[in-house]
C-alpha cells in the first residue's frame, strides 16, 4: 500500500504510535490495549474513549485542512490530539459539553501543531513534540472553572506556600520496580504499572534504542526525585517520571544522533527535568492546571535549540537597531572584541 | 493630500478605527462617539480622555521614533496606545500617576509594537495585532498593585478554587440582542449597547464584510458561552464576546482571504476563543490582571501562523544540532521515513 | 597570551565581569571582592562560594560542550552561571541537595545561553542577556518547595491582592546615597552599598561610560520609584533599583550606539523597567518565586529588538497561509493600502 493512500484507522494508530516517537501501527494498537486495561481496571472508560476520539478527530481535520501529507500518513498530525482525548476526561467529568471540548481540542490540536511547526520548527529547527497538547489541555482544563457545564476533578489548586513538607524516604524495592512502568504509564496520564509494561513492549518492537532510553529515563528521574526528596506519594504514583522518560528518549537517541557525548548531555537534560517538573508543578498551581508534558516539552525545546557554532550576542552592539547614532563608531572599551 | 503628510489628527483617527482592522477617519470618529457617549451614561470621562491621550502619545512616539512611515500614517502604530489609553482609567483609579502611566504606556506601547513587527511579523508573518496592547495592561496593572500611586479598582484577585458554581440558562430575547452589542462595544471596554452599535455602524462604513464578520463572532460566541454555561453576568457584560468578535474578523476576512473553506476556519477560530476566554480570566487571576484581548491575540496567533506546506519536524535527528557524533548514521528505526 | 589559550581563570573572572556587560579580568576580582564583603557583614559566605563555583561550572560546561571558543573565552558563557551560584544560596537554605542544584543548574545556564543565542539572537539579533539565568532560577526556586531537601527562605508567597498599602515618603538624604550604590550592588543580590561602590569602580576601571550610564539608570530609577509609592523598604534595599540600572546600561551604550537620541530612548526603557520591577514582582508572586533580573530581560527585550524601517504588519491578508482561497483577489476594503 503506497505510504500516500495508507487508511485513516492506520494514520491514526501509527499517531497514537507518535507519543512515544514511533511510527508504528501494531505500537498504536498496544497504546490503546494498555490504555484499555487501565480503564477495565479503574472502571473509567472515558479516557480511553476520549484518546480515540482525540487521535481520528486530529487526524481527520488535518486530512481536511490539507496539512502536508506524508506528516498525516505517518501520524505526526495526530499524536497531541490523542493526549487531548486521553486528558480531558482525566481532569474533567463526564458532560456533554466535555465530549465536544474534546472534539474542539482536538481539531484545535491540529492547528496548534501546524503553528508550532511553521514557527519552532520552521525557523529554530526546534520540534514542537507535545507542546501543542500542552497547551491545548492547559487552555481546556483552565476554561472548566469558567463554564458550568464542564466540572474539574480532583485537588484544588494551591500557592508555593501551601506546598507540604514531607519526610525523604526511599520505597520497598517491589515499589521501585512497579514505579519504574508507571513512570511510563504516566506519559499516557495512567496509573498502572502493567499499562507501563506493555507500552514500553511496543516502544521495544519499534525501536530497542528507543526503548532502551525510555527505561534509563525511568530509572534516572526515580534516583533523582527520591534523592531530591520529592514527595513519596506523587513519586510513587509516576509523576515525576513521565516527563523525564520522554527526555531521555528524545534528548538521546530521537533528536540527537546516539553516541556517548550524547547520552551524557541526554542524561543532563534528564535530570534538569526533574527539577522542571518540581518547578512546573508549583507555577502552574495557582491556575489550577496540571503541567503535563510541560516538563519535558520546556527541556527538550532548550535542549535541542542549540545549534553548532552559535555564540551568544556580544556585548556590544546589535545589528540594524531601530534608534542609532548614524556613522558614529561605538564605545570601545563597552564594545566587543569580537 | 497625499498620504506620507496626512496630519497627526488623520493620523490618530485612523488608528483608533484600526482596533476594528478598519483605516478611516469617519470610523475613528464614530468611536469616539461610541467612547463619548458610554463616558456621557457613566458619569466618568476618564476613559475617553485617556484614550485621546494614547492614541496621540502613540502616533508622536512613532514619529519621534522614525517608524515606518506608511504604517504610522495608515494608523498602525496608534491602536494599541488608543486601548491602553482606555484600558487604564478602566481599572486605576484617578491620580497624577495613572496620568503619568497613561503616556509611559501608550508610549512603550509604540516601541513594542515595533518590536513585534520584527519579531513575529518579521520571521514569522503574525500579525503583532493588539498583543503590544494586551502586554502593556497587564504589565501597568499589575504594576498598580505595588505602588502607593496607583490604585486597582473592583475584585480583587482570585484563585481557580474561588470560581463560584452558577446555574446554567438562557437570558430573555431582548437581553440577546444588548448582549449582541455589548460584545462589540467591549472591545472599547464599554458596557453599553448603544456603544456597540455605533462601533458597528463605524465598522460597516468602511467594509461591510468585517461588519458581518464581527456581528457573526458576535452571535456564535453569544451561542457557545451560553451552552457552555458562562458566568451569566459575564457573559450580560459582553465580556465573552469581544475578543470571539476580533478573531471572527481577523481570521475570517482581514488575515486570510475570504471564502467558505476560510469561513469555517473563522468558525473555529471563534469557538475556540471563547474556551480561551475562559481559560485566560482564570490563569491570569492570580496576578490580578484582566485578561483584556488576550484570548483573541493567542487564537489569532495560533490561527494565522500555520503556513502553506508546513510539515511538523518528524521524529529523527534535528538539523546541526550542537551536540552530535560527526558522522555516524542515524539510528534507523527511531528516525523519521521522511 | 593569545585570547584562545587563556586560562580557565581568567575565563571565569571575565564571565563574573559580563554580568555588568564588561571584558575584563580585574573587574570580575573587584565584583568577587564586593560579594566577598557582603558575606563578610553577613556571615553568610555560601553566595560567594556559590558563586565561584557557578562561574566555573558554566564555563567548564561550555568548554566540554565546545561552544564557540571566542565567546566561552570572552566569558560570555558564565556570567549566566555566576548569578545562578550568587542566588540560588539567597533564597534556598544550604543542604547537600542545594550544591547539586547550583551545579545543575550552572550547567543548565550554559546550555539554556546557547538555546537563547540560537533563537532570540540567531533569529531576531536580540540578546539574551541574562535571561538564562532568569529562567534557570525560577526553575530552581520554584522545584524547591516541591523537594524536601530544598527549602525556600524568607517571605511566603503572596496574591496581588495581598499587597499592602503603604504611605508615600522620600528617605533622607544620607539614605539617598546609600540606595544609590544598592541600587547596583543588588543586580549580584547583595544589600551592601560598599559592595555597591566597589562594583561601580569595577565597572568605570573598564568602561567610564558605561560607569555613567549605570549611575544614570540608578539615580533615575530612585526618582521613579519614589514618585510612584513604591514600598519604601523595598527601594531602601536596592530592589527597585538593579533592573533599571542594567537597562540604562544596555540600552544607553552597550546594545546601542550612544548618542543623545539613544540616551532619551534609554531613559524611557529606564523608567519603563521600574513599572515593570512593579509588575513583575505582583506576577510572580503566586508561583513563590522571585522576579530576579526580569524585569531587565523583558524591557531590554523590548526595546532592543525593533530594527531599522520595521512596519508592523498591515491589516491585510498575511503571505502565504495554511488555509486560502487559492486565487480570488481579496476583499479591498478590509485590505491594506499598502
Amino acid at each position: 500500500m503506497p505510504r500516500g493512500q495508507s487508511n485513516f484507522l492506520v494514520q491514526s494508530l501509527r499517531g497514537t504510535s507518535q507519543v512515544f516517537f514511533m511510527e508504528n501501527a501494531l505500537t498504536g494498537v498496544l497504546f490503546f490495549a494498555a490504555m484499555a486495561y487501565a480503564s477495565a481496571v479503574s472502571g473509567v472508560w472515558a479516557t480511553t474513549i476520549g484518546a480515540a476520539i482525540g487521535v481520528g478527530v486530529a487526524t481527520l481535520t488535518a486530512r481536511l485542512l490539507e496539512c502536508d501529507e506524508p506528516s498525516v500518513s505517518s501520524g505526526l498530525y495526530g499524536f497531541n490530539g490523542v493526549l487531548v482525548g486521553a486528558a480531558l476526561p482525566t481532569f474533567i467529568a463526564a458532560s456533554p459539553q466535555l465530549w465536544a471540548a474534546i472534539v474542539i481540542g482536538a481539531a484545535a490540536s491540529t492547528v496548534f501543531t501546524a503553528a508550532f511547526s511553521a514557527t519552532l520548527t520552521g525557523k529554530w529547527g526546534i520540534p514542537g513534540s507535545t507542546g501543542p497538547f500542552v497547551l491545548t489541555g492547559w487552555l481546556m482544563v483552565a476554561a472548566a472553572y469558567s463554564f458550568g457545564g464542564l466540572h474539574v476533578m480532583g485537588d484544588v489548586p494551591k500557592l508555593a506556600s501551601d506546598a507540604t513538607s514531607h519526610t525523604l524516604g526511599t520505597p520497598a524495592p517491589m515499589e521501585l520496580v512497579a514505579i519504574f512502568f508507571r513512570n511510563i504509564a504516566q506519559v499516557y496520564l495512567l496509573g498502572s504499572a502493567v499499562s507501563g509494561a506493555i507500552i514500553l513492549i511496543g516502544v521495544l518492537i519499534a525501536s530497542v534504542p528507543a526503548g532502551i532510553a525510555a527505561a534509563a529515563g525511568s530509572l534516572l528521574s526515580l534516583i533523582v526525585a527520591i534523592a531530591l526528596g520529592a514527595d513519596p506519594s506523587a513519586v510513587s504514583k509516576g509523576l515525576y517520571g513521565f516527563s523525564p522518560v520522554l527526555t531521555a528518549m528524545a534528548v538521546g537517541v530521537i533528536f540527537l544522533t546516539p553516541s556517548p557525548r550524547v547520552a551524557v548531555y541526554a542524561g543532563l537534560a534528564t535530570v534538569v527535568t526533574v527539577f522542571v517538573q518540581g518547578a512546573l508543578d508549583v507555577m502552574v498551581a495557582p491556575a489550577g492546571i496540571p503541567s503535563f508534558t510541560a516538563p519535558y516539552v520546556l527541556t527538550m525545546y532548550l535542549f535541542i535549540a542549540p545549534k553548532k557554532l552559535m555564540a551568544p550576542h556580544p556585548h556590544g552592539p546589535v545589528a540594524d537597531p531601530m534608534i542609532d547614532d548614524r556613522g558614529t563608531t561605538p564605545v570601545s572599551a563597552a564594545g566587543s572584541s569580537r
